[in-house]
């Protein structure tokens, strides 16, 4: 088996990515959801810190390279189908998302309103350098 | 705001999908990702319980409809660019994967090869009545 036959066993999009959800290693709390492509999975797993491929830039988005805010992989796991990867992960600084909260999923729907229930841990301005 | 106004809020795909991880809101266990559509997200909401999109049968996939193994939704959460969902579940069953596993993510990345890592704790032959 050449070294990167793992990579074929991935189902890419037709746009060659495969969706990556990150969760904290230390309680499971899911900290985000982002795209990868085969070179970014690649690269994630040589260095064993994330990089994923930013859909909106369209090129390598590794992580925490402005912020600090790297994650640190501690395993990487694909599901049944073969077409989404999840990562365990120890998130630097406990921020993963841009807005300075530890997770990305903070609305919560409540009667019909999707309401902001984490904190921001730190000022975006503050983290990434612009306040 | 109209009732449906959350549904508005969330950025579909281009086919009208978004994804959703499922956690497990006793332990906090990935369980799986899949699709919703609009249908499938208001149905979830409505009536308490995961209601997915196949997009392989291009249907509405009501989570456990055969397999007894349902997803009783505690918490919906959004993430921060609006095109991700979050369920927190109780897991009807203790298993979310059709291959009759407790999640679908039980392959583990090691030394360049996919390892089955969690146990089958049921024979899908019997869960879905064909064995």
């Amino acid at each position: 088996m050449s070294s990167e036959a793992w990579l074929d066993e991935i189902k890419w999009t037709s746009d060659g990515l495969v969706p990556v959800v990150a969760q904290d290693a230390g309680d499971g709390k899911i900290l985000m959801v982002a795209w990868m492509n085969r070179e970014a999975l690649k690269l994630t797993v040589l260095g064993g810190k994330a990089v994923y491929w930013s859909r909106s830039r369209k090129k390598l988005w590794r992580k925490g390279e402005e912020s600090g805010h790297q994650q640190i992989v501690r395993e990487v796991r694909l599901d049944c189908d073969n077409d989404v990867v999840m990562l365990q992960v120890e998130q630097l600084g406990g921020i993963a998302c841009h807005t300075g909260r530890r997770s990305c999923f903070y609305q919560r729907l409540e009667d019909s309103c999707w309401v902001n229930v984490e904190p921001v841990l730190k000022d975006p301005a503050s983290i990434y350098g612009n306040g």
